[in-house]
Order: C-alpha cells, then sequence, then structure tokens
C-alpha cells in the first residue's frame, strides 16, 4: 500500500492516525501501559518480529511517546517509558477497548478486562459529550474546515 | 510486514485493531462520519486508490461497519452509510481526534474542529473515569486477563 503521509493534513484525526495508526504501534502502546519496559517483553509479549519492533519502538521515540532511559536493576538494558504524550493516548486505548468488548466476543467468550486495581471494577464507557453534557451520538456534529 | 491475525486474542483492543487498525479503515469510518456516502466522493475526498479503497469498503461492509444501500436520489449508484456497529466508533475518532489536537499541530496552527451544530462548540474532552468517577489516568489499572 502507498503511504500518504498525512503530516500537513489539517484534520486531527489524520494527523493522529500518522503517528500510531498502525497496529504494532497502538499495541506496544498498550504493553508499555500494562508496565512493559524492555524489548525482550515487548517481542515476547507481543511475537513481532525483532526487526519490527525495532523499527517502531525508535519511531515512537522519535515521535516523543516513548522515552529510553537506563535499567531501573543497573543492568546494562535500555528500557522504554511512556511519556506524557504517550500516556494521553488512554483515552485511544479504551475506546478501542471497548468497541471490541462489545463487538468482537462472542457471547459468554472471555475476554481480558481493564479494572481500577482498588475496586476491580471496569471503567465507565467513554461518551463523546457536548459542552452542555449531551451525548454526542444524539446530536449533529459538524466539522469546521481549518481556513 | 506480516500480518498476524488478531481475531482469536482475549484482548479487546487487539481485535478491535484487527477490524479498523489501519489508517485508511477509520479515515473512510471519518468520512462516513462527515456524510459521505458514493464510492466516488470517498475517493475524491481521501484521495485514496481505487483499487484500495474498493477493498477497505468491502472489507468493512463485511465487518458490519458499513452497509450498502440504493442511491438516495434513485440513480444506479449504491451508497455506503454507517451501521450501529460503525456508528460507536465515535469515541475511537473523538479520542483521536483530542490527542491529535493537542499534540500535532504547531501553537497557532489551524486544524478542523468538531463542533456541536446547535451550539458551535467544541466537544468535551473524553476522560477515562473509573466507576467511581475519578480520571483513569490517576489510578492504578489491572488487566484480568481471560482465564
Amino acid at each position: 500500500m502507498r503511504h500518504i503521509s498525512m503530516e500537513h493534513d489539517a484534520c486531527p484525526i489524520a494527523r493522529s492516525l500518522d503517528v500510531v495508526g498502525d497496529w504494532w504501534t497502538l499495541l506496544i502502546i498498550r504493553e508499555a501501559f500494562m508496565g512493559v519496559r524492555r524489548f525482550s517483553d515487548f517481542q515476547r509479549h507481543l511475537g513481532m518480529a525483532r526487526n519490527i519492533l525495532s523499527t517502531r519502538l525508535k519511531h515512537l521515540t522519535e515521535a516523543g511517546l516513548l522515552e529510553q532511559q537506563p535499567a531501573s536493576d543497573g543492568s546494562a538494558y535500555r528500557e522504554y517509558s511512556l511519556t506524557q504524550k504517550g500516556r494521553d493516548l488512554l483515552p485511544v486505548l479504551v475506546a478501542l477497548r471497548q468497541w471490541g468488548e462489545r463487538y468482537s466476543f462472542a457471547p459468554g467468550e472471555l475476554y481480558s478486562r481493564l479494572v481500577d486495581r482498588e475496586t476491580g471494577h471496569d471503567l465507565q464507557p467513554l461518551i463523546p459529550r457536548t459542552a452542555d453534557g449531551r451525548s454526542a451520538g444524539d446530536v449533529d456534529l459538524d466539522v469546521l474546515q481549518a481556513a
């Protein structure tokens, strides 16, 4: 597939996808949220080819979503951790997760759950709302193009 | 890149990405939210190669996110519209958009805005919350693996 960069598109969705719009990228971010920090652990959890993982980690670091640090145990390994920019993808991951919970599992099929550690409860459904609190799915929306 | 299907992964994020985890897919859904219904209009708005667009529309229809209908003007064209499953991707698009607004534009650079048509106001920031209303970004979360 030809890849047209959307780096200069005025739509924030297009620009976001330019950074995170592939499968592996969001799964790497998911793993980082779950506390994975080392190349070998990303590799083992995701079953990715090393060269692809290496390229994606480099891309995510250059884009400012991950940062490299010396290993927390003093070993020679380097570790990757989420920056604020990376952590701010939590709503994207939660939205994808909740859509998947609703549509991608058969009735009764078990899925992994994301819960509040303190209470064990699921998160609230993520519902886009207008400034005055109505569900955005129930109102007319407009996209105002940048000049 | 090798494509390993995540169709059987127990993580709802992985399964969602298996359906919508490519760039063009979410942009087609974005266009559909903006009222685009015809092949030629998707093609023109997205600047996609016709064969890629055709493959993606077929995939989205088979996956139940779009449905085909006779053209609303009685012509021979067929139109694509979002199903409920497709419309339920709104939180994903809003989350991507808000992240892009925050991180993908230079200060002062103009971006397209998604607004409530009635008031002209932006939507509220989408914040994942625990069942008792705390911001999920501020608490410890666990992923409970399916058995």
